[in-house]
């Protein structure tokens, strides 16, 4: 049951030698989630032992070629590699006309379909979801439509207390009344409140991209309580004015997005080629949100499992 | 006056994580040249220490994707480098359409222009050339329109020998009549034939890059005395009827075009990702030819000048 975020790239739009632009592989219960896709990502994908098939669906946060330039190749791959399942793409308009050209030009005959789903980017709509997790849209304020995405595992199964059991001698029937929510009746009349028969075997996980994007309040909001945020800061804080300017984020604004929204970790990342050397833009970030941590390539941030 | 390859990318269409798909950077007298450009070649540059805004053209050989994809997310970040001079690419149709979709969809506001000069894939033609070197398309075999290209030097003008100005007394009008490789008459009415006074600095030197392509032996006679020769070799030489179908070649391929065209020196690549060693190749190919080197990343192979 992983929960789990690879850093695959983390430079802004101009790529340096060991920085590598936008994107992330999220493994949530061993499915595979690629958010954003900046030029080489296959490759970072089995650099970091990652099986580039294994990539259930991709979620485009804008359609700026360092969030993007690296999906047509990896379409392609996948195409040579025999694929037959279909390729689920999460992404603002006009992909569809861009992922048309791509076929066109060079996958005329794919083996199997990719298929688009325009993510409304003013919108917190709910894009993707299975019988244990779900993706929700996140609006952010970018200088082209853009959104993040919230992965969210969904409320486990209740588990009904074995020692009760016993105690009040359940039935089968019982037992899975209780495992539906609801509070169980006794033979002898009583009536039992769920809440002391079942417990939750874990918390519900949750993780929150946020790139690119000036400080949105209203983005913040929306991940209250994320175990673990991503959130772009392409400048330092002295740069704000940039920032602003070009619908990007300072280590400030990072920090405020996840104290506003209560998150337990933060990850910053996208910085500009300008910094080196990025923990200073870490250690900024950390006077205000000492939980700060560094998109690394080759790093997974694990949120572990906790009743 | 360099004369120099850099290998930036080495494998066919399936990256591994060490080896980048096809593309290499040619330098010629200080002027750079890309030849083909799979993806992360705009990395590859700046990993090797190649100045991206230093590229004066580009030469596509053909338009699979994996000779391709990175020519796009460079163009890109010129535009954000704030290039100015235009760049010439040199690739078959429909390159321009290509092009087209890609300036509509991602780059409107390019600061520079693109300027796309078609290769006729079936003529050896004259693609580009200035003051000292010449670029010329060699019409490939593959599953689609491909051409390979061959960089040659001009002759250097002609030296004249110190020893004979003294000897026979020239003054400047004959010494520059020499250097533009008349006779030159003296007042004795002697005429002094041009061999005896004057010599090449250098000879002129050329590079052939042949990918990808089925063995040519008309591709090898129009790279006659090649300096070196650049042949894929994607797969060893068990495998012929595999490179034959798929319109690739073998190591005995490459080696057979490159004892045809009497090369001095054979580098192959574009290797399977099937081979993890590419020594193996190289070893295979040297039967054969014995002046055989691997494509390996980050090897600048040079040409020295010789008189």
């Amino acid at each position: 049951m992983s929960f789990a975020v690879t850093i695959l790239g983390c430079a802004s739009a101009k790529p340096t030698v060991n920085r590598h632009p936008s994107s992330q592989a999220v493994n949530i219960h061993e499915q595979y989630y690629l958010v954003d896709a900046g030029e080489g990502a296959q490759q970072q994908l089995i650099r970091y032992g990652i099986n580039p098939l294994k990539i259930r669906a991709a979620f485009i946060s804008h359609l700026h070629g360092d969030h993007v330039f690296g999906l047509f190749p990896l379409i392609s791959t996948l195409g040579l590699y025999g694929r037959r399942t279909p390729l689920d793409v999460y992404a603002p308009a006009p992909f569809g006309e861009m992922l048309g050209a791509h076929l066109r030009y060079f996958d005329t005959e794919l083996p199997y379909e990719v298929v688009w789903h325009e993510v409304a980017t003013t919108r917190h709509t709910l894009l993707f979801e299975n019988r244990t997790m779900e993706v929700w849209s996140i609006p952010l304020r970018h200088r082209v439509p853009c959104a993040g995405f919230l992965f969210r595992e969904k409320e486990p199964p209740l588990n009904v207390d074995k020692f009760k059991i016993v105690k009040y001698g359940l039935s089968i029937a019982q037992i899975t009344a209780a495992k539906r929510g609801e509070d169980v009746a006794l033979e002898t009349g009583e009536v039992i409140p769920n809440g002391e028969l079942t417990y939750r075997p874990y918390r519900a996980r949750s993780y929150a991209y946020l790139s690119d994007t000036n400080f949105s309040a209203r983005a913040a909001n929306l991940c209250k309580d994320v175990d673990l945020m991503y959130h772009e800061a392409t400048y330092a804080a002295a740069e704000q004015r940039s920032a602003r300017d070009r619908g990007h984020s300072t280590t400030t604004d990072a920090a405020k997005a996840a104290l506003k929204a209560g998150a337990r970790r933060l990850v910053i990342g996208h910085y500009s080629s300008r910094y080196k050397d990025e923990q200073l833009l870490v250690d900024e970030a950390r006077e205000l949100f000492p939980e700060t941590w560094p998109a690394t390539e080759g790093v997974t941030y694990t949120i572990e499992k906790e009743s």
